[in-house]
């Protein structure tokens, strides 16, 4: 991950009277020539004292591999655990084996924080199930799935917002706090101040009127549009679903992006490729040997699945003609597909699995079943909008998008109907003021993560596993 | 800002069955050579119609300068006004004047979206007061100073993620929703499922137990500091302080950074001067045009302010040095200066303009003005602690850091006084298992952006203004 990136000057302007430069493991891992007064930081992950060496393994976090560190049985010493926190400074020498490029002579050994190794929960070089760790939230990043979880999560994050930079996209932080709940649809959070802070501010409302947690940046990404002609977010979004599933989260990560001046759906979804396929094959080139450990152990299927997603073209299919592929299946599902139906996930998943487990647009979904702001195919009396979701394999939906009504009649209407013309006067408003085509997508940042690495809980792919009473940290 | 970046393929797919090579306002002007069959999509900033010839300047968002349009008068129709959208193709050609680069000469133009001009609150060619435009937070962006801002803002947020990651630093995002307040000081909103989805659940709160709105990552990022040495978060946070004041939100975005194996706070303050100028230089590296409008109209006095922070490097002074220049200080201030009081943020201009209106390092802090986590310097008994605050002219304090108590004995004495052993068992957990010396910082983006841009109100600095009945979209 940090191999391909620019200097260190930050890290090695230590402190300390000592004159050895201070390496990280990764660093030290793929030195090209070896190097004496070395100085390397980091938590034992391995003690190994044979009778005429001392083997020790550190990791510190910048890579998944750990830094083999040769010393003399003298230097060891009770504190010298599994989990303790070391300094060891020596020389950097070839290393004898076939594995590993590098391993540090030791010649002094600081152990910086001693571990009670008792009440420690990871243990030595025991491969602890996801469900163990994640009782945890405050130590399983010291376990090697989830350093590599975080490592990768970190990059996919620089990895979209590259994308969206090299084409042009401006960066905006739309509202985290709002008083619209832009599909009418997910359960809210309201916010207040808290007691304390109320009762002296004497009112009803904080802001005079009831405030939300975001659960879309769209609509503010839509009067950004208007300005940039291309936009992107990516923040923290919430729904308040009251659900222990493996599916959903209250608080999660939602990459959102709007395009002015466009007329097809096709040039949306072309950016949803786009952007699937440049995030995957960064995060695949940045870290492969933490991929590698997912598609090894977590989802062995999901290496190949992924090769081939790069290599072709994501299959397109209408939402009729996903009702006909799903009414003439063999399969039977607990929901009957009927044309005007949201589809399921076990149709979605049925869809994927029949177009051969690649990812698949639907496009084109009846009318009815989708929020105001999507524009009308007029291919009929309201019978389907310019909608479109992305389905992947073991996941179902990972984007949605759609063409956005930019023509100000259909929308008026639209929203005097559905009772929310006063609400949304300022979008209305919009439309009078150099309107144009547009439209745009989002995509579950924690659903993407889920599906490159094949984990099949939403709550693996965060930082901290949350929303119980022990682990709302 | 898009010029030093990649390719553009993702505009350049246009559905249209025109030959036409769409371009962005900025790839035109920037352009080497002149070309035939190109499209331009935008906004019109002006039209002015001569006998002979008609001009146009459009803006799509990509850069603050304008591209002109030379077209012949027969082009011209009703719907052409200021505000309109427009598609123009023609051929870019050199201009002949010497401003300019490029100018595109026109073979049609057509109106995409009309403006009703009398109702659009922005004119043409009128310099719109900050305060005025604030009134409108669904157009203001379509204002060239708060264009030039968003696009800053964007530049500066990808500064900052490049300048981490190029440092090795992983990125993690920390939770919005938390249980835990922090310093236990500010304001905190607290949320809870809106009444709907609150009688469906029948329970007092969402989560078992209250939950806020985060103040700061800090604490979290401390616990991934411990597997992954260096690392950022860089969010939103939130604070519920009743106030109209120009130096607050209720909405803002911080940068933190926690870093293991620091045992100087030295190490913390090169990060800091390190970061603050490597951000300060991009973004006056990749949009001078948009930093030069605020230079210019804004803050004048600015840009050599900068020029000046940037050659040299940050002053550091003691909290007790900070004292004794307040004290002698022939100034009389509202709130007297005294060992063991807080800098009010009249002392901190005033010691920003004695050192010579040069960033600041204000160091080692009386151990009662501050939070818990910050280390004892064991300089007396509990007489101070090694934090830090960057004060830059201007604002005030810009950035607070320290070391964080790392040793298990000092933290658990003071969080058992504090009677708050039990809330932060976790916290305290981490240092029984590999501690190590660590240290940390926060900067408040908004407050970085008013001091690079020399803008006095925070409002003025973000996408969209809150905080009033109208504001909250």
């Amino acid at each position: 991950m940090l191999g391909a990136r620019g200097g260190w000057q930050a890290l090695r302007r230590c402190s300390s009277l000592s004159r050895a430069v201070r390496l990280r493991v990764r660093e030290a891992l793929g030195a090209r020539e070896p190097a004496d007064e070395v100085k390397v930081q980091g938590w034992v992950r391995s003690v190994r004292a044979q009778k005429e060496v001392l083997f020790l393994h550190i990791n510190d976090g910048s890579s998944l591999e750990n830094l083999q560190v040769v010393a003399d049985p003298s230097l060891e010493n009770r504190d010298l655990t599994f989990g303790s926190a070391v300094e060891v400074e020596g020389k950097l020498v070839k290393s004898p084996h076939r594995m590993q490029n590098m391993e540090l002579k030791a010649e002094t050994i600081r152990v910086v924080g001693p571990c009670d190794t008792w009440s420690f929960p990871l243990k030595m070089k025991e491969r602890h199930p996801l469900e163990y760790i994640r009782q945890f939230p405050h130590l399983r990043c010291r376990n090697n799935t989830l350093g590599s979880l975080l490592r990768i999560r970190s990059e996919a994050t620089a990895a979209i917002h590259s994308f969206f930079q090299d084409n042009g996209y401006v960066h905006i932080h739309t509202p985290i706090i709002t008083s619209n709940d832009c599909e009418g649809a997910g359960e809210l959070f309201q916010i207040e101040a808290s007691n304390e802070a109320r009762e002296s501010a004497e009112k009803t409302h904080f802001f005079n009127v009831p405030a939300f947690l975001t659960v879309s940046g769209q609509l503010h990404l839509e009067v950004m549009a208007g300005a940039f002609t291309h936009v992107f977010t990516f923040g923290p979004t919430f729904r308040a679903e009251n659900s222990q599933s493996r599916r959903h989260l209250a608080e999660f990560y939602m990459v959102e992006a709007e395009l002015s001046f466009t007329e097809n759906l096709q040039d949306v979804m072309q950016v949803i490729e786009d952007l699937v396929k440049t995030a995957t094959s960064t995060v695949l080139s940045r870290c492969p040997c933490d991929v590698e450990l997912f598609h090894k152990y977590v989802a062995p299927a999901q290496k190949d699945r992924l090769e081939q997603m790069l290599k072709n073209k994501f299959v397109t299919i209408s939402y009729n003609e996903a009702v006909e592929i799903l009414k003439q299946a063999s399969q039977t599902f607990a929901f009957k597909p009927e044309w005007g139906c949201d589809l399921q996930t076990e149709h979605e998943k049925y869809l994927v699995k029949h177009c051969g487990e690649v990812p698949v647009f639907v496009i084109n979904y009846p009318y009815d079943l989708k929020p105001f702001y999507m524009r009308d195919n007029e291919d009929g009396s309201q019978r389907t909008v310019a909608a479109v979701d992305l389905l992947v394999p073991g996941i179902g939906e990972l984007c949605g998008g759609s063409l956005r009504e930019e023509r100000l009649p259909f929308l008026e209407s639209r929203l005097q109907r559905l009772g929310l013309a006063d609400t949304y006067q300022w979008y209305l408003d919009l439309r009078k003021f150099g309107s144009v085509p547009h439209g745009g997508f989002g995509m579950g940042f924690e659903r993407y993560l889920q599906y490159i690495l094949g984990v099949d809980n939403i709550k693996d792919v965060i930082p901290f596993p949350r929303f119980s009473h022990s682990c709302l940290l």
